[in-house]
Formats: C-alpha cells, sequence, structure tokens
C-alpha cells in the first residue's frame, strides 16, 4: 500500500475525529445558516463550478468514459440549481441532535431515557455524480458528523471546486473546516486505507456501482451501511383497483428505470388474467421487454419466457418479470425468495390484505396503493439521502441526517448506589 | 472444517429461517402466555435441571475448571428462581413489535411512517453461565425473532436442560419450536460455520471475555452487536455534594468490582483535594489498590503511581486508578481518549455541568449523580439483557427486546404514482 495514500488518510482522520467533538453540537440555527451560505456560494460560483467540470468532462471523454457516464458526471445549469435547493431543503429539516426521549422513572428514583447523538466520522465513497459531494457533506453537517469524502477519479475537479465552497460555508460560520474534508488524490490505495481507518471513522457508505459495494463490503474494518440490488415488486392483488393497478404498475416500471427503486417484477393474481392483457398491451407499447412465467405465457404469447435467473435480476432498464400467483401467499413466499429486501408494494383495496403485506415482507420500504419509485429521500421529506440502505441493522432505506445519528442512554439520579 | 458441524448450522439455519416468518407476528398474548408458561417449567423442574447442572460441574472439576468458573456455571436455587423471575418480567414487558410511528402526510397525499419489525435470525455465542440460555431464548422470543444458542461446552447439559423446557412451552401454544434452537455440539467447529451462516442469521451476538468477542468480530461474516471493554470513569466536578461523591464512587467501584460497568477510573477535580483524602481513606479500608497520577500521588502518599498502561485497563478487581484533573474540559479529554464508551458518570450539583457532561460524553450510558453499576438491562427496566453494546450503531448499551428490533418505512398511497 503506498504510504503516501496511507499517511494521508491517517491525516485526514485525525482531522476530522478532532473536528467530531466540536460539530457535535454546534447550535441548530448556526449550521442551518451555515448550510443556507454554502447554498448561496454554489448559485453564485456556478460558472466556476462549470469550468471544472468542463475539464473532467474533457478528461473523461479522452479516457473512452460511456455517454451514460459522461451524462452523470455533467454539472448543467439546472443540475447545479438543484443542488443548491437540495442544501437548503436539508438547513430547513429539524435538527435530530440532542433530541430526548422515553425518559421513564425507575421504582429507585432513577430517570432513564435516550438523547440523539451523532456517529462521529462518516467516511463517503461514491461515483462520478458530483452533486453527491454536497447532498452528503449537507447531511453530515445537519446531523453533526464530520465526513470525509472520497469521490470518483473523474469527478476529482468538480468535487474539489464544490468541496472548496462548502468549506468557504464552514469557515463564515466559524466551524471547524475539517469537519467536511474531500481526499485530495485519485489513489485507488487511498479507498483501501480510509476503509481500515476504524480508529477514526464510525461509519462507511458507499454509493455506486455493485463491483464498488462489494469491495468496500469485503475490505472494510468499520461498519457499513449498503446499498445492493434493487430488485423491487409490485403486486397486484385480486381486489385492486384496475385502473390503479395499471397506472401504478407501468409507472413502477418505467417512469425511470434505471433506479433502484423502480419495479423489476410484477406479480398479479390469477383472477386478474383479462386486466393481465391489458398490463402488457401498455408495457409492450411503451417498449418493455416482458419475461412472464409459464402461466402468463400461456395468457399472453408475445411474452418471453423467463428463466430462473430473471426473477433474481435487477434489470436497471425497460425489462420487466411478469408472474401469475394462485393467492397472496404465493406471492409473500416468491417475494420473500426474490425480493432484495429494497421495496415492495401491493394494489389492492382489501384492507386486510394490505395490512398483511405491511406486516410481513421483510423489505426497508413497503407500499399500498403507491409506486415503488416513491422510495427514497427526496420523496420521503429527508431532503436528500446519503444512500438507500438494504441492510436490516442501523438504518433501512433512505438513509438522512436522522439515520446518521445514534442513541446514547441517559440516567439522572440524586446520587443511588446499587444495592 | 467438519462437514457434519457445517451441514448441522446449515439445518439449524434453514430452520431458524423459516421459523422467524411465522413466529414475526406471533400474537403478543401468545408469546406472553409461552414465556410465562416456560417460567412454570424452569421452576417446577429445578431438580432436573440441577441433576443436569450437576454432571456439567463434575465434568468441569475433573477438567480442571476454576472455582470461579465452576461458580458461574452452578445453577443453585435461587439462581433458578432468578431465571423464572427474569423470564416472567419479559413476559410483563410491552410488545415492540408492530409499533407504528412518525407518520406523516407528504404533499402528494402518500402518508409515510415507520414500523417496528424483528430483525428475523439471531445467533448468540456465550460462555458458562446457563442462565444465559433462558434470557436470551426469552428476549428473542418476544421481540419475534427465531434464536440459535450456542453456549459453552462446560454448560452443555444444564443448557440442553434448560432449552427443552423452552421448546416445551412453544409448543404448548402452537409456536413453532425451531424458533428457539441450541447447537446440540461441542464441537468448536460450529461456532465457525454459525459465523459464516450469513443466508440464514441477521445478527450474532457474542457474550463472553475479551478473546471470544475478538474472534467472532474477526471471523463474523455478519453483522455483530459487541460488548468490549468495560473501562468506565466517575468524574467528581468541584461542585459536586461531597458526601453523595464519596457514596457513589466508593460503590461505582466496589459494590461487585468484576463487572463490566464498575467504575475503573475516578476523575476528582483539583479543587477538591482535601476530599480526595476522605475517598482514599474509605478505598484503602475497603481494600482497594488506588494507582495515582502524580498530583494524587503527591497528595496523598500511599497510592502506587499509575503507569500509562493502567488508564486504559479494564481492572475487574479491587485496583482503581484515581487522577486529578483541572477542570472539566480535562475530565471529558481523558474520557475522550480512555474510555471504552461503555459508562461514565459525572457527580455535580450545577446543571450546566451535567448537561455539558450528558452531551459531550460519547459513551452508551451517561449518568449525573448515580453508580455506574446501574448500566445494565435489569436496572433499565429491559427484563434482561442479550449483552451490553459498546458499538455506536443500532444499539448502544443494555440490549433488550426492543433493540432486537429493527425499522421499515411504511407508505399508505392512493395510487399515486411518480411524475
Amino acid at each position: 500500500m503506498s504510504t503516501d495514500a496511507v499517511a494521508l488518510i491517517q491525516t485526514l482522520g485525525q482531522q476530522a475525529r478532532a473536528s467530531a467533538r466540536q460539530i457535535a453540537w454546534a447550535p441548530s440555527g448556526v449550521k442551518s445558516d451555515a448550510l443556507r451560505d454554502m447554498a448561496r456560494r454554489i448559485r453564485e460560483a456556478k460558472h466556476a463550478i462549470q469550468s471544472a467540470n468542463a475539464l473532467d468532462i474533457e478528461a473523461g471523454r479522452k479516457k473512452g468514459l460511456s455517454e451514460a457516464m459522461l451524462d452523470r458526471l455533467t454539472l448543467t445549469d439546472a443540475r447545479i440549481e438543484a443542488m443548491a435547493v437540495g442544501v437548503e431543503q436539508i438547513a430547513a429539516l429539524p435538527d435530530p441532535v440532542g433530541e430526548m426521549g422515553e425518559v421513564r422513572r425507575r421504582p429507585n428514583g432513577l430517570m432513564i431515557g435516550k438523547m440523539r447523538v451523532p456517529v462521529g466520522v462518516i467516511g463517503m465513497i461514491y461515483e462520478s455524480r458530483p452533486n453527491v459531494t454536497a447532498d452528503a457533506a449537507a447531511l453530515c453537517l445537519k446531523s453533526g458528523n464530520a465526513v470525509i469524502l472520497r469521490g470518483g477519479s473523474e469527478a476529482i475537479r468538480s468535487n474539489r471546486a464544490i468541496h472548496a465552497l462548502l468549506v468557504e460555508g464552514l469557515r463564515a460560520f466559524d466551524l471547524p473546516e475539517e469537519a467536511i474534508q474531500l481526499v485530495p488524490i485519485t489513489d485507488r490505495l487511498a479507498v483501501g486505507a480510509l476503509l481500515k481507518a476504524d480508529r477514526y471513522v464510525d461509519i462507511i457508505i458507499p454509493r455506486g456501482g455493485k463491483s464498488l459495494v462489494a469491495r468496500v463490503s469485503e475490505e472494510s474494518t468499520i461498519p457499513v451501511i449498503k446499498h445492493l440490488d434493487g430488485i423491487c415488486h409490485t403486486y397486484i392483488d385480486r381486489y385492486a383497483n384496475r385502473a390503479m393497478a395499471l397506472e401504478v404498475a407501468v409507472n413502477a416500471k418505467v417512469q425511470r428505470p434505471g433506479t433502484c427503486n423502480a419495479t423489476e417484477t410484477i406479480l398479479v393474481h390469477e383472477a386478474l388474467s383479462e386486466w393481465l392483457l391489458e398490463l402488457t398491451d401498455v408495457l409492450i407499447q411503451t417498449g418493455v421487454e416482458i419475461r412472464g412465467c409459464d402461466k402468463a405465457v400461456a395468457l399472453d404469447p408475445r411474452l418471453k419466457v423467463a428463466d430462473r435467473k430473471d426473477w433474481d435480476t435487477e434489470h436497471l432498464g425497460l425489462i420487466v418479470n411478469l408472474k401469475v400467483v394462485g393467492d397472496l401467499d404465493e406471492a409473500l413466499d416468491h417475494i420473500e425468495a426474490h425480493s432484495s429486501r429494497h421495496t415492495e408494494a401491493i394494489i389492492t383495496d382489501h384492507h386486510g390484505r394490505a395490512m398483511r403485506f405491511l406486516r410481513e415482507v421483510d423489505s426497508a420500504s413497503v407500499m399500498v396503493n403507491a409506486s415503488t419509485r416513491f422510495a427514497d429521500g427526496f420523496e420521503y421529506g429527508l431532503g436528500a439521502e446519503i444512500g438507500i440502505s438494504t441492510d436490516k441493522l442501523h438504518a433501512r432505506g433512505p438513509v438522512g441526517a436522522f439515520e446518521l445519528t445514534t442513541l446514547k442512554w441517559v440516567v439522572f439520579g440524586e446520587g443511588q448506589v446499587r444495592g
């Protein structure tokens, strides 16, 4: 491992740890003011950001990045404005730090409860989209955490430009500038060093493709909050409102098929075989390739036959799996076996079935009569998200400022001793 | 790795996973009734448990276990009664599963909130004390989780006897008996296999000595909730009530010095040098060896000089470190540098200093005017604890039924689609 990269991460880690204590209890108003100031600076420095971004794009083109990657890298006017608005929305959210609750009096008079506090230092490892720099830093500051940002090498100039503005915002409000750090080098060894910096970093959050997330989970000696697949299901119950079911199922697949919360498999109750043909008509007209179970293919011969792998695949495009199920139990069994525990929805007018689905589906988000596409931090009112967790512990689903905090027990006594 | 042990863990894991779905939404009343029934069976089968326990003790003696270990292994009448009472207390607690909260209406009419649900399957690895079998199983059942228990080989006969009674309780209330499983063999390879069973097990909780916890953290591919050291501090502020401070500081060290929540270091404000001599008198009379900083030794030459390692050592006996600090900041800095983040206490009558200590000390439990010895599940009203976490994520401090659950997002729609 390069000693330079290790030494650099060590220094950043020490600085982050020291600043974490200072930033943890910064007043809510100061944090919000600093965030609004950062948003203003991002807007005002739009041209400077875009100049840096143009250099990244040029370098990316020379390196032969795909058009899709170049698109994700590009900071248009609209994307810079969205970045500033995101930071302002995070400023406007309630501050989770210091919330105290569940305080109960014990028989010996001790009052025991819980206080919400920052986790400490967050290590954020992400790819191409430079707007993540602002989102992640804003959520960490809001929640009183220090952060070490490690963006993709293809976006290093854009990230540096955005980071400089964020640091100016910290400085303007006398907040420690080491609370938002960007790894300034593109050496990949810095990632390895960050993943082992367990003396300084409390959580690692990877955000990017599967291979990045896999590498991070494998190598990290620090707890990881991760997002793996988004294999989401929409189940159309026999008691579904059919018009609603059609609109929601199609939206869940096609509104933005490349996202993790797009539906990959539609499960249809067998009582709805006529409706199924309406659904396949619309999907085919929209250019969606449908891979069906045997029953679905028997109902509509235009479908391809799904193979075993399809049910466990995040297609991330205009392909959908379609399965006919005999009842709610079969739908629940299929979801239990194939879901990546990201987001599942039921379309039904039957209250008992809706509640059973909500209870029994073991996923980060479970929805009734809504498109799975809503499962993100912005739609949930978190302003933005630093990631979407498919893990079960600590944080599930969109991870916002609240999820970047933890609880400690607080005990108020009057001299009690244990007998 | 022994294929037998691997195959066995595989089978137990599959059964636990299947039963987890059934047990997750078992009605609260049925779970409580089953727990009370288990407590009754434990009381009634006291002699059978003690016969099995006698064989363990005999085997332990032959193996040359220390008297301390033999004592921890022994199930006296009082300990069996305490085990039954613990299970009854867990039965009487509120059921955390299904709690729904923070439901808020979004601008598009979606109602979005969170529901508390079981984690799934818990893997519990513990040493010598057989009463942990009943505590852990009861907490898992209460929280709707299946559990795979792996006790110490020295307690295998006692654990089997207790486990059989718990299974009878499940059966009597038509609950799946695979929801409480005991690894029936003592082969150490079974531990290795359990730590890699990430397809079936959601959390591993080790409870035992440092080497066990270290091995588990190192080898496990499953998230671990762990307890490392208990290096706890009690800080006596200049505004402390001196009589209270004396009583609490002494209690925190000597009431049961071998426990993780006993205080290892007492920090004393320099304004209290006269009081310090009162404290050292009492401690020395009680047989405590005091290792002091230079200032403390200058005040009381009876003290040994602490060496650097002492400040980072869990003495687990009648030894205490004593340090004189110039102010609250120095106390906070010392705690930040040396605490294992288990439990810290301040003794003060000054409100602002109490609140600052509560906010700024980053430990699982932070106390004002109380003995650190209170930091456990029973004293906090959790009935029992499956462990005490010194980790920062998911659960900190005593882990009870509530901490064995997680949250999922629930979304109530009326056909909303994303635009």
